[in-house]
């Protein structure tokens, strides 16, 4: 007997006769034996259309109250999935987050989960119970629901998986696993079997949409196995695990692309301490990412600094880097939202050579311009002109034979 | 300086349009130097909502979950409404049942308020923030969350408003106060200034929807004045409170029907001690409340039992029956749901003699038979056709005068 977690995305649970579905995979895995809690995402649109009656109501809606809001939606489904459940026979119950309870910080809209409560939920088991938890959800020290970001569930789930300590993590999706590339954009893309933890995590924070990074890093930690699986198909399938000898034979795992990128540059800075710091700390504090950073080099004292954040969150860095650009004698910023980051990952990269040099060629090939570049040790991500995104793509899963396993 | 209840129902939260005409008239009260509590319905048409979608998947959802299930409809205004006061600059902060907290027994779909927790809410106001708390729902004390059953956000406002000892509990609706009879039925209601609480009890209980009785109820014992008044008007208004001389000079203060109805009769039961007992402990076991009993004069040691429900648990009840009278050795049971309820509702009535022979003389002048009656100190009910409804109403509220202030 295993403990299975399961999590359900928002398309799988579209609809009544979709979650029937899900029940349906549920109700497998528990006759095959096994202990199962179900982590559960909104229906889809739900989130979206929670957001826009928040956006309707004001501009920048009070993070708490908006958390509140969109909450709701995960409430609706883990509720319905249990009625359904109970309904066909089968002992279950729902969690929200203050139930469970799943504690986080108190950064809203983009919480951290800090500790998983798993007293209720053995309890439950140990009945035979099927345990449906919302996904998405926590609660702070003082009871204010708290929200985890876009893709949050994921996270909930391998969260709990880890907690738990469950043999597997099964992510259900739209699609039927990890891919070389994105098959919407390019139709050779190809799916991997297995995925290291360290390449899925470079995937998803360079726009693999899959998983959620925050996830992955927490199935890393604790090394949760987790299963990348199609809700509607029993083929297929991607395990995201450990490095082994086998991954490290392919130069490359992926090409991904990352559309959701602006870049902002602050022109004549003075060049001396605590400049990046006078820059960088009040977006830190206003929880805004900064992804790449690139520093020119300094003439007469001053340099120019360009960095890259989400698109969604550049009105707000603009405001914040104008502040703190002119507190620092800056000349101006500039700010460049027509922009796409291309990145490819492999953790093969570390032993092959040459990789980034074939990259920069084959850009340069199709007369792409690479305005910005950064690299770990197994990935490189350019920063070119959003219009040249697919043809990136496509370019670069040619030249690294991604196509074909090797 | 005066601390205010405010409680706004799902027609005066239907869209976010009406939601900030709600909130100027919290903003209104806020601004003439009052604490301010707002209690919020779901939006009109969602709780509904919510219940299809859960009997689109199960005929008998499971309670608890269907508890949670709809429970969000009020999660979504209080949050929203918060975000609109917070957007126009002033504190606010939405509580949720969990949050309050707000204590209920463990009776799902009907809970009973037990305690409220007011730490937390006087905590805010003294911070000078306006607390909207989610209606209609509540915890037991495991942390399922409960709901008060229908028109529950009244109960949760009258309730709150007794624990924080307020000096209002203002109940705004799409109506502007309490009438003699239903304006929709019969163009001559008059709106009541005043009205006790017993009447205004007796009134909800027998079909008067404007509030919810356990409300009426919870604001007799606490003795919370209330005002009854319109979303969408300045003008009108009844107010709720302790009977008074003025009162007791007219006779009758309203006429209310309830269609909701249904008779049940067991035929031929053994008239000896515990078959009432055998019949109604099952009903009360499933929390199915019983309205009026009659039972005939007994006839060679049997008689027959006739008793009302609502006719939505009538099928349930039903089914009870069926056995509990099999088990009793009943001959059978029948079963009439084309009924409806008259009931003449008065304080007047107990210093006045002769009215309810001038009720009955006003039904058989219009050919209406009365097949089952009952009786309070202020209050008479009569069981008639379905169809005469209407014409009831009409001819009482006639022949009592109610048209016109005594």
């Amino acid at each position: 007997m295993a403990l299975i977690v399961q999590k359900f995305g928002g398309t799988s649970v579209a609809d009544t006769e979709k979650m029937r579905n899900v029940a349906a995979k549920v109700i497998r895995e528990k006759k095959a034996g096994n202990d199962v809690v179900v982590v559960l995402s909104a229906m889809a649109g739900e989130t979206n259309r929670l957001i826009a009656l928040a956006h309707k109501v004001s501009e920048l809606p009070n993070e708490r109250e908006y958390d509140s809001l969109i909450s709701t939606g995960e409430q609706v489904t883990v509720a319905l999935l249990a009625i359904i459940l109970d309904s066909l026979g089968y002992q279950a119950k729902s969690f929200l987050g203050f139930q469970v309870k799943i504690l986080t910080d108190k950064a809203h809209k983009k919480a951290r989960i800090e500790l998983i409560d798993t007293k209720e939920i053995k309890k439950e088991l140990k009945k035979g119970t099927i345990v449906v938890v919302a996904g998405f959800q926590g609660v702070d020290e003082d009871n204010n629901i708290t929200t985890l970001g876009r893709g949050g569930s994921d996270t909930s789930a391998v969260a709990i998986a880890a907690a738990l300590k469950a043999d597997r993590c099964d992510i259900f999706t739209d699609v039927d696993g990890v891919y070389t590339t994105d098959p919407n954009v390019y139709a050779k893309a190809r799916r991997l079997n297995k995925v290291s933890y360290d390449e899925m995590l470079e995937m998803a924070m360079t726009g693999a949409k899959v998983l959620q990074p925050r996830s992955v890093e927490m199935a890393k930690k604790y090394n949760v196995p987790v299963y990348v699986k199609s809700t509607f198909s029993d083929e297929g399938g991607t395990l995201v695990t450990k490095e082994d000898k086998e991954m490290e034979k392919e130069v490359l795992s992926g090409v991904t692309y990352d559309k959701d990128q602006a870049k902002i540059t602050v022109v004549h800075v003075p060049d001396k301490p605590g400049v990046a710091a006078g820059l960088f700390m009040p977006l830190s504090e206003r929880n805004i990412s900064v992804d790449m950073i690139i520093q020119n080099a300094s003439a007469e004292g001053y340099t120019d600094l360009t960095f890259t954040v989400s698109k969604k969150e550049m009105k707000e860095a603009q405001k914040i880097i104008n502040a703190a650009a002119k507190a620092v004698g800056a000349k101006r910023v500039e700010v460049d939202d027509d922009v796409a980051k291309i990145s490819i990952i492999g953790v093969g990269m570390v032993s092959h050579s040459g990789v980034a040099a074939r990259m920069f060629k084959t850009m340069s090939n199709e007369g792409i311009n690479i305005m910005m570049i950064s690299t770990s040790e197994i990935k490189i991500s350019c920063i070119i002109k959003r219009k040249y995104t697919e043809l990136a793509v496509t370019a670069l899963h040619d030249a690294f034979g991604l196509e074909k396993k090797k």
